[in-house]
This record gives C-alpha cells, sequence and structure tokens, in this order.
C-alpha cells in the first residue's frame, strides 16, 4: 500500500506573500487568516486559490470494546444516530446545511442493515470490530480493505470537483481506539490519552483506563501502523486514513476536525508523514488527549471554543474562517487599487 | 442622558437548558455554542431565538493626535478607507459580503469632504478631534452630540427589523484613545495598555507611550466616562458608545469586535453596566491590551486567531459561530424526536 504524495511547491511562496501583504490592512493584521490562505495557495499551487464543492463525509462504525460499557452511551447509538442524519436531525446536518457543504455518510462496519434506499454509503467491512480486549479489532485483510475504501470514496468525490474536504465520525466507543492509537504511535503513557468521551465521570474514565490498559499489555505487535490500527482502530478509523492519503495525493484540502479524526491522521501520518502538509486544524476539541495529538503533529488549533460533539461538527463550525481566508486574499483591494497611503516605511522600500 | 437598560429575565433559563440539553449530542459537548444559545435565548426571552436582519457600522473618525505619529499609517488612510469600503474592497466589505450582513458606515468626524452622493452617514460633529495633548479632543456638547447620533442610528436600523448588530471603526490614531479610556477606566497603568497599533515596532510603541503619559499627566478630570470621553475620545468611539447603549435598551444582541469597540462598551459599561448583558464578545485581538479590557468586563472571547486589523472584521469572521449556536438550538432534533437512545444516567433522571 503505497501513497505518492508531492511535498507543497515553494515556487510561488514569495508572490503569495506580497499579494497578502499588499492588500488593504496592517500588515500581518489578519493573523491566522493570512497563514490559511497561504497553505490553501501553496496546496492548489495558485495565487487566487478557490473552495470548490466542499464535502464532509462521516464514516461509521461499531466497535467490540463499546460491550465493555467504556461509553456513556449504548452502542445503539451509533446506528440510531445515522437514521438521525439520514432525517437531517443532527448537529452536522444543521452546520453542514448552514455552510452550504456537501453531507455524506459511509457506513464503514456498523452492527446494523440499512435500507438500501437510504442514502448511506455502504462500504461495511463487518457488523463491528471485535471487541480488542480479548484479540486484534479486525484482520490484517479487513484494515487494507478499510484504507482501500477511504481511497475510493475520495477519488468518487474529487471526480464530483471537490477540492476540499472535512471527514466526521460515528462510533460509540471509539475514543477509546483514538487513545490506543496516541499512546502506541506518539509514544505517550496511555493514562494521559484516556479522556471522558461522550461524558463519563472520574470513575467511568478510571474504569475505562483499567480496561484499555490491559488490552495495552496484552499486545506485544510493535508500533507500526498498519498492526495498531488493525489491533485497537476502528473501521470508521481505517477509512478516514485511507482517505486522507488518498486526498493528499489528490492535491485536496483538508480540515480536520477533533480526536478521533486527528488519529486517523497521525496514523496516516506514519504511513506518509507528507500528508500533513494538506491539513489545517478546526479545532482544539475539549476532549482532554486532543492537545497532546496535536501539538505531537505540531498543529495548531484554528478554533478554541470547547466542542467535543464529533460527526465532523469542529471543522463544520470552522469552516466559514476557512472560507473567509480565501475570500479576502481574492476579493480585498490593494492599496495600490484603492488608492490608500501605505506606511512611510513600506513607501521607502519599494 | 440616561439610558433604561433592562435585566435580561431568567424566567426562561430551566427551558431553555432543557432545550439545549434535549438535543442529540452528549450534554454539554457544543461547548461555547451552548451559551451563545443560551444568552441570546434570554436576550430574546425565546427558546426560539433568530438572528433578524443583521447589519455592521462602521463608525470612522479623525483623531488630532495622529499628527503626532502615534500610528504607522498617515491620517489621510482614514479617508481613503471610506472610499474603499464604497467601493467593497477592505476586508469588513469581504466579510460582510460572505455572511450577507447588512454594511453601513457613519462619518462621525471625518477630516474630509465626502460626495453627498456616496452612501456614508453623514453625522459628522467636526473634521476630527483636536489633539489631546493640548487640551480636551472635544467639548462636552460634542460628546453629547455623538452619544446622541449613536443612538439614532440604532433606532433606525432597529426600525428596519434588525436584532443583532456589530459595530466596527476606522480612525487613524484611535488605539490611543482606546489604551487612555482603559487606563483611566479600569484604573490600569498606561503602560500596559499601550500597544503597537497598526505595526509600530518596539521604538515606535516606546514614543507613543511617552507622548500619550505626556497627555495623561496634563489631564486632572478624574474618571467619570464622559469627561474621560471627552477628554481622549473619538468622535467614533463616543458615537458607538451611545448606540451601544440604545442597542441594549432595545434588546439587540451585540457582537463585540476589537480593542477601539470594547473601549467604547467599557465607557458604556460605566454608564450603564446592564450594557454588558446583551453582549457576545467576538474576538481576542492581537492588540496586547485588549485581553486586559476583556478580563476587566469579565468577558469570554469566542476566537483567538491573532486578528487586529479592526472595521469589525474580528466580528464578521466570527458571525458564522454565532448563527451556528442559532441554528443548532432551533434545527438540531432532539433524542425524542430522532428515537436516539439517551445514556442510562439520563434515562434513570427523567
Amino acid at each position: 500500500m503505497e501513497f505518492m504524495i508531492s511535498s507543497l511547491s515553494t515556487s510561488l511562496d514569495q508572490e503569495l506573500l506580497n499579494k497578502i501583504n499588499g492588500k488593504t490592512k496592517p500588515l500581518g493584521s489578519l493573523g491566522m487568516l493570512e497563514k490559511i490562505a497561504f497553505q490553501i495557495g501553496r496546496i492548489q499551487e495558485s495565487l487566487s486559490p478557490e473552495i470548490k464543492n466542499p464535502a464532509v463525509v462521516v464514516f461509521a462504525g461499531d466497535h467490540g470494546i463499546a460491550d465493555d460499557g467504556v461509553s456513556f452511551y449504548p452502542k445503539s447509538v451509533s446506528y440510531e444516530m445515522l437514521y438521525n442524519y439520514m432525517q437531517g436531525g443532527a448537529a452536522i446536518n444543521v452546520f453542514s446545511r448552514q455552510h452550504n457543504i456537501n453531507f455524506k455518510v459511509v457506513d464503514a462496519g456498523i452492527d446494523h442493515d440499512f435500507d438500501p434506499s437510504l442514502n448511506i454509503i455502504n462500504k461495511k467491512i463487518a457488523y463491528g470490530t471485535k471487541n480488542f480486549r480479548f484479540g486484534p479489532a479486525m484482520t490484517k485483510n479487513q484494515c487494507l480493505e478499510g484504507f482501500r475504501s477511504g481511497a475510493e470514496i475520495i477519488e468518487g468525490i474529487h471526480k464530483e470537483g471537490c477540492n476540499f474536504i472535512a471527514f466526521g465520525e460515528k462510533g460509540i466507543g471509539n475514543t477509546s481506539s483514538a487513545a490506543l492509537i496516541l499512546s502506541l504511535l506518539a509514544d505517550i503513557s496511555l493514562e494521559e490519552c484516556v479522556g471522558r468521551g461522550t461524558g463519563l465521570d472520574n470513575n467511568g474514565v478510571k474504569s475505562k483506563f483499567e480496561l484499555l490498559n490491559e488490552a495495552l499489555h496484552k499486545y506485544n505487535g510493535g508500533n507500526n501502523p498498519l498492526d495498531v490500527l488493525a489491533q485497537f482502530g476502528g473501521f470508521e478509523v481505517v477509512m478516514i486514513a485511507g482517505a486522507m492519503l488518498r486526498a493528499a495525493e489528490l492535491k485536496m484540502t483538508m480540515l480536520i476536525d477533533g480526536f478521533i479524526i486527528t488519529s486517523a491522521l497521525l496514523a496516516a501520518s506514519k504511513i506518509n508523514p507528507k500528508v500533513l502538509e494538506y491539513c489545517l486544524f478546526a479545532h482544539k476539541s475539549n476532549e482532554q488527549a486532543h492537545i497532546k495529538m496535536l501539538n505531537y503533529l505540531k498543529a495548531e488549533p484554528i478554533l478554541d471554543i470547547g466542542m467535543r460533539l464529533g460527526e465532523g461538527t469542529g471543522a463544520m463550525v470552522c469552516y466559514p474562517i476557512v472560507k473567509s481566508a480565501v475570500q479576502f486574499i481574492n476579493e480585498m483591494a490593494s492599496f495600490q487599487d484603492a488608492g490608500v497611503s501605505e506606511s512611510e516605511e513600506i513607501k521607502t522600500i519599494s
């Protein structure tokens, strides 16, 4: 499994900077928006980058470990929420509608049969992963199938003219997966990686940690990303990792959501670190270990507003800010266009 | 000058909380969005708050102190930028257009005559304030005129069916005003209040501080907000303070921008502290003293993305997040509506 990702070209850097600095505003005064515009300009190798047909894809999978009560919610919530998505009533529906973003749902491995007439992309690998307390969550072949399916889905979306994508996830129990992935791939003690998920109290977090710690101690497969994903991953996490790698190959800009999505990116980055060059980081989730993951990836989140809902909602709420970055670089007048005086200092230089 | 502002009613608090908590998401998982929805619900006394005909009004005024080189840019930039606004090329144009927000510009006291055919609201008090190094920036009467004009403008906008407003400003030299207002009204040493404005270097900040410190030492008028505003204010700052007080009387929600706008709010809050109950705080500006102002007002900014452009751009870039809060409380399904299982714990309680 190889992903041929190009490093971003720096050939337009000076022109991009000149364009940003020439806008009618104090130098640097749009802060992070300027960095975002610069990065998307680099990704698209364009001084006039555009967001085309943006999409958010929610990958859903069930987790064997959820049977052990690692979540505040019963496992059935995974499939019940997919019905909610289909009816347009979930947070991700509201926010993707608000911003006119194409919304897709993928069944990566939910423990439920959906009516084929529903608008759910069926890539079901199995009816949920196995409980990783007793062995690998999935086989190596299932893991590879997940990568392939994720990549295929992205190819389809890219063919529809999309160059900007966000990922979401649904899967009761998946903060357990993400905590183990973080611990093994970033070499952080498991205790630091386990958090409240959908709302555990301190006792709940303690039980969750003990259970995951037991599973971690039984595991002796090393920290190869595919081994780690097969052992502890969810089908949705694996599929997202594959999707990300293909999206980077296709030079799409990715807006990365919270803890679960970043765990997929962490795994993807161990397969090909260049995937990170195509990513913007939407927010710092309130799931406590997310910031450790972001720090490990040297990622700077745009928002920090205490969200921890999942589904890709952090990315959707952040989206208009990214859009603002693209709009300003395209639409703002320069000092010259507008006949506005520049500072003395700048005049002297030019 | 009296402003009769009602304290927010708490009578719907429990119902608002129940509605927010009943949505198909983990409790509290929308973080700050939940607080915003709750506050707007309180302001509008509604379980289904709405943003109607949102507007951003940029108040522009020139400052006598700008002749002394307290800014990185020449004074002429104030009026030149108004032409840029009229042509739609400034950052505030781009972002207000992006979010379909009604954009208005008020000449509060620019040192330039604009063609009356331009779509600028003419409330010019004078051709810029006097240089406050040599006495008050404006007379007491001019200050009161500013409050009245600001209030009148808001009344007009409110009559157009607007219930949500943001303020912007333009005025080369106005971070000097704001620094002095902060120092006097919040009792913070002037040195802590002076910053880079549009881009001064360390030497520039030092000269700016020395100049303002000299002016502060000459002043012996105490810390009554009207005295402070007449001495050091800009016409735009005074008008914005008046606009805010009337907006609160009219139960409009205000989205507060950066350093200058918050200095107007600080002054307004010294006239009637209830004005603060109607405010959301868009962002923490990169102007270093803004966070001190926010802390003094016990205000929690939504964004922290290094912006310091002015014009109301921080409020505009933040706006869609506030809109997301209103959308989720209106559009998301409840657990009951969607047939999604709640957590065991919640089931037991209800």
